[in-house]
C-alpha cells in the first residue's frame, strides 16, 4: 500500500531530532504514560460519563462505548494538564484494547489530541511477530491510514524476541516517516531479570539484545547522529546504564520505572549522554492518578502539579549530567 | 471487575481437554491461521465488497470499515470451509489491528463465527508487558466483556520477555475460565536463532524459557494431566523437539511453520507425545490463500481442499507417533 508520507521526496525531521528539540524548548525529559484504568478515574470523570457499569455489577455487561469514552475524556484532560511539562505522552495499548473496538477508537482520538497539544506520541504497544505479521503491525501503528492510531504516532515500542526479521518491518515503516522505535532491552518490572539477565556467553542476555540494537541503530543512523532505533531501559536497574550508554551512543533511551515503580531521579543520571542528552523518562501512575493523593485539589490540577514536580526533579538531575 | 465465568462454582472443561476431544472427534491436529491480507483476498470477496480503495490509490484513504468487512467476509468463509478438517482457527490480531477500531470489530466477529462453527479459537496476539498492563491485556483478550474478542477466545499466545510477573495475569485470567495459553518458546522465523538460540549457561536461551514454562505448567496442572500453559515451538527447527517434549509433558505445543513456511509433515512427529497427543500444527497462508494456486476452483473449494489435504498429511504422520 503506497503512502503519501513514505513516498514524499524529502523525509520529515526525524523523531529523535524532534524529541531533542522538544526537550530543549520545554526544558524537560518527562514522558507521561497514559495507562488509564477505568476503576481509578476521578469521580468527576465518572460523573460526566453518567456511569459505565450496569446496576448489579457483573463486568461482562460493561458498556464498552461508555467505558472507552471515559478513557478518552480522562486522557484528553491529562494531556492538557501535562502539556507544558512533558515532551511526550506514552499511551499503552493494553488499557484501550481492554474495551475492544471502542477502546481502539478512543486510543486513536487520544493520540490525535496529544499531537494537537504539541506533544509527541510514543505508542507503547510492545508488538513483536515474524516478518509478514510485523508488516501488518507496522502499518497498524506507524502507518498512514485514517481511522488508525498510526498518523498521530511518533514512535512505537517493540519486542525483539523474533530477531531482525521481526524488527526490520518496523524500521522500514518508521524511518521514511520520521518516526522512531524503542526496542525492549531491559524492562523495569520485578521479574525482568528472569530471562533478560541470564548469562549469555559471559554477559547478560539483555546486553546481547543491546548489541543487536546497536547494529540496527548504526545501519539506520541519520545525519543528525541519531538513529530512529532507540531502546527501552528500565530505571529500576541502574547498574547496566553506563554499559548500555557506551554501546548505544546514537539511540534514544526510553526509561520507565521512575515514580510509582520506585526509581529515584538521581539514579537515572547515567541513562543520559553527557549534556543530559539522549534519554527520556516515563512516569505513568504517579502522574495520571495524582488525584488519589491530593483529594483537596481539582483532579487536573493534581495531575499538572505532579507532572511539573516530576519534570523539575528530573531536570535538576539532567542538567548536572 | 468480577465476571460470571471466573466466579462460577465449577470451572468449565479445560482448553487442553476440549482441544484433545476435538482432535479425537475430527481426527485432526490442524489449526488454520487466519492472517487475512486485504490485497490477497479472492476476486469474489473484492467484488462483494464493491471496492475498498479510492480511485487513484493512496493507502492513507483506504476505507477501514470496508476493508475490515472484507477481512470478516473472507475469514468467515474460510472458517466454514475448514471447519470439518481443523480443530481450531488462529486469527492473528495484527491483520485486523491494521484497520484500527473497525478491524477490531471484525476480529471479534470472526472469533464468534469460529465458535459458532464448532472450532476452538486460538488468538495469536503475542502480547507481553509488565504486571498491571498484562492484567489489562488478559481482560481484553481472555475476558468476558461483550464487544471484545475475549468471550469467544479459547487460548492466547503470549511473549515471555517480562518473566513470570508478566505471565501470571494471563494464567489467572485463563485457568478459571477453562482457557489456555501458548508461550513463545522457539519461533519459526528465519532470524529466530538470533536471540532464542544464544547460549545461556550451556544451553540455548529458548530452553531456559522452556524450563520456566515447565514450572508454570507444573503449578497449574489440572486433574486431566494437562496444564493450561502451552508453548509455541516452531516446526522449522525440529532438532529441539525431542528435548522440549521431555521438558514439557503437560503442555500442548502449538507448532507453526508447516506449509508456506516450509516444514514437512514428517519432520513434525517429534513435537507430539506418544500416541500422537499434545500438539497441534498451524498452517496459515498455504490454506487460506489456496485459491492463488488453484485458479480453476471456486475459492472456498480450494481452501477446503487445502485444509483437507493438510489434515490428511498431518494425520498420517500423527498416527504413527
Amino acid at each position: 500500500m503506497e503512502t503519501t508520507a513514505a513516498s514524499s521526496a524529502s523525509p520529515p525531521p526525524s523523531f529523535a531530532s524532534r524529541l531533542e528539540a522538544a526537550m530543549g524548548k520545554k526544558r524537560s525529559c518527562l514522558v507521561v504514560g497514559l495507562d488509564p484504568v477505568l476503576e481509578r478515574l476521578p469521580g468527576e470523570v465518572h460523573a460526566r460519563l453518567g456511569g459505565w457499569e450496569p446496576k448489579g455489577g457483573g463486568g461482562a455487561a460493561v458498556n464498552t462505548a461508555r467505558a472507552s469514552l471515559g478513557l478518552a475524556l480522562f486522557s484528553n484532560e491529562v494531556i492538557k494538564a501535562v502539556a507544558p511539562y512533558a515532551v511526550a505522552v506514552k499511551p499503552n495499548t493494553a488499557f484501550f484494547e481492554r474495551f475492544g473496538a471502542a477502546g481502539w477508537d478512543a486510543l486513536q482520538q487520544v493520540c490525535r489530541q496529544a499531537k494537537k497539544e504539541g506533544l509527541l506520541v510514543i505508542l507503547d504497544a510492545k508488538r513483536g511477530d515474524l516478518e509478514s505479521t510485523a508488516v501488518a503491525y507496522a502499518e497498524a501503528l506507524l502507518g498512514d491510514l485514517i481511522d488508525t492510531p498510526g498518523p498521530a504516532v511518533d514512535a512505537l515500542t517493540i519486542n525483539p524476541y523474533f530477531g531482525l526479521d521481526g524488527v526490520r518491518p518496523f524500521m522500514e515503516a518508521a524511518q521514511p516517516r520520521g518516526k522512531g522505535l524503542f526496542v525492549l532491552v531491559r524492562t523495569s518490572n520485578p521479574s525482568a531479570a528472569e530471562f533478560q539477565d541470564l548469562d549469555a556467553g559471559g554477559e547478560p542476555f539483555y546486553l546481547r539484545v543491546a548489541r543487536a540494537v546497536a547494529r540496527w541503530a548504526q545501519e539506520s543512523r541519520e545525519a543528525s547522529g541519531w538513529s530512529p532505533v532507540g531502546a527501552v531501559v528500565g530505571g529500576t536497574a541502574p547498574e547496566p546504564a553506563r554499559r548500555l550508554r557506551e554501546l548505544l551512543p546514537s539511540s534514544f533511551f526510553l526509561v520507565p520505572g521512575y515514580g510509582a515503580q520506585g526509581a529515584p531521579a538521581a539514579a537515572l543520571r547515567l541513562f543520559f549522554l553527557p549534556g543530559g542528552r539522549g534519554a527520556v523518562v516515563n512516569a505513568s501512575r504517579s502522574v495520571i492518578f495524582a488525584h488519589e493523593k491530593s483529594p483537596g485539589l481539582p483532579w487536573t490540577e493534581a495531575v499538572a502539579q505532579a507532572a511539573k514536580s516530576a519534570r523539575d526533579e528530573l531536570e535538576a538531575m539532567r542538567v548536572t549530567r
